[in-house]
């Protein structure tokens, strides 16, 4: 795996470094953003996109937007998801009764899911 | 598609009904139900489970369980489980601008949960 | 969708739905045959790998090996492969019990498959 | 990994260790529960559905069950579930064979999965 | 399925609308575009990324990256990704025998990654 | 992980083993064909099926086919396979900027599958 270091980076990349560390008030970059630097429209283009998705005002709070992403990560078995996103949900208030839920509902929806479709189940016309 | 319908279904799969029912406090039995219901155990052991973690009380709040689901049906692709629990979300209170942001998380998930595959990311040591 | 009809298909073509017939013991040649046929290199491999696979003799019966096809279908949601295997497992001696009984086991382990990723569990030393 | 030893468990996790000692005739309770126990309820309905669906008596017996349950956990690329089910199954019976077997169907149940799902094939009447 | 037509738009769509036009040379717009009209960051963003990823000069061709894309709506199973792009392929020189080709590839693929993780097989030193 | 080697392996694995050094040029013969010689039908077909399918010559030509196998295996999360592949297509010509391409393409892939699917976006008349 190749990081790329803030004194190693293109100006380019360093901006964006800057703003990561402004806008979660935090010095530390995690791996993900220095290992996707090595192609520098892909962090650009995905950390705008993670700012604006997960961070910027609107309708879902902070914390349940982590536990959606948590959700979807394990479905596809993202181990590097689970573990980053985790530990952002935790800073953000989750605790291991809240975890321990939405493993239990990622978990049953899984089930739920193939159960719908392996009985080719049709949708209720007042569903649709 | 075979619905048991109530007027043909065995006392076991009446009480499973009856339950739906009451702890739905409604009178309609939604397709998944009365299609599994041709396998009793499934209904009752799926119901029971439904019932418990989507609906008794916890830690987090009923809405933000339909999300999570929702979430992870979208990943698994269930037209069924997209339709019934977004029906399901809509009256505990999800509104447009919040299927709006649930889409968005779950499509930025599924990205990003690719680049960080993609790329073989590890897990960043304070992660673990 | 376009079909390959015997009567429009080149020779090689025809080989291919000939031995199915003789193998199947049956006239009829669903649609996934006559739809690959546009590209014949698939249709012939694609066709003598389920004949080597699913129907050649091993240690797994006939119909256990329809039950693991659609354990696979089900949870990759392929309706077409439900569907035509799950005629197949009937044509085999599966009955409503039997299918009952194989969607639950589909069901609960993508259940605890992400129970297991979600808490990131790591296997026991014995069963490395 | 944060495991929930018998010493530490509260009365409600020693009781579902205890049976999983009894149904299984073994003292060695595995990680997946020990994982788990961190959220007693998950623990204890997760393990009355593993028993009742992988263990009591039905139209399937032990070893198809097992086989079915590694189908779908290499389909869905869950580690420890392939590592821990491929040790139950061949402690039923399962030979190098019989894995070689599953293997194969498995890998060809993917592959056809997709040439249905790419070519759009649309199911025959007759097996609808 | 509710589609935002051109004359019902904000202006902030319409701009979308209006840039997809030109940049495609077409008066035509997808349903895609109409439907997630209704979150209008959603469609600002996704159209901006698609526009980029998929149309801004790099080293890969056009046509490569329909290729693609198409592999990974096969994997997934989005029907509808799998209809446009498949259009959008053949509008940019992708002929039968090709998309012959390409699902071949990536049915091979879907067996094969079931194989390696089956098997559990570890990467080769020199590859890693 | 039990390997295979050369020395120990039956004439029939051997036979494989002596064609893939042939058409590949090497003396190396990757994890993959060592694990899944132990049953060897599984060796013989799927080295014969990649050898045609990824080495034949074609409409696609031998990178693309490459890119393309990597998207699936990234989409499907097989470290092996990603691993073994983006080395392949390395020595074949793809270059940094070219993983960075269909690295983003993947992901966008990934990203607007499920909002197509959250969607239900039903497919315009004109691409059916």
């Amino acid at each position: 795996m190749k990081l790329i270091e803030y004194d190693d980076a293109s100006p380019e990349v360093r901006e964006v470094y800057d703003d990561i560390r402004r806008t979660r008030n935090t010095d530390y970059i995690n791996h993900l953003w220095k290992v996707i630097a090595v192609h520098p429209p892909t962090l650009k283009r995905t950390w705008e996109e993670v700012k604006a998705i997960m961070g910027a005002p609107g309708s879902l709070d902070s914390l349940t937007r982590e536990l959606i992403y948590i959700a979807v990560s394990v479905t596809n078995n993202c181990e590097y998801c689970i573990g980053s996103h985790s530990a952002a949900a935790r800073a953000k208030g989750m605790d291991e009764a809240m975890f321990g839920e939405l493993m239990e509902i990622v978990a049953l929806a899984n089930k739920t899911n193939r159960l719908a479709i392996g009985y080719r189940v049709e949708l209720d016309e007042r569903y649709k």
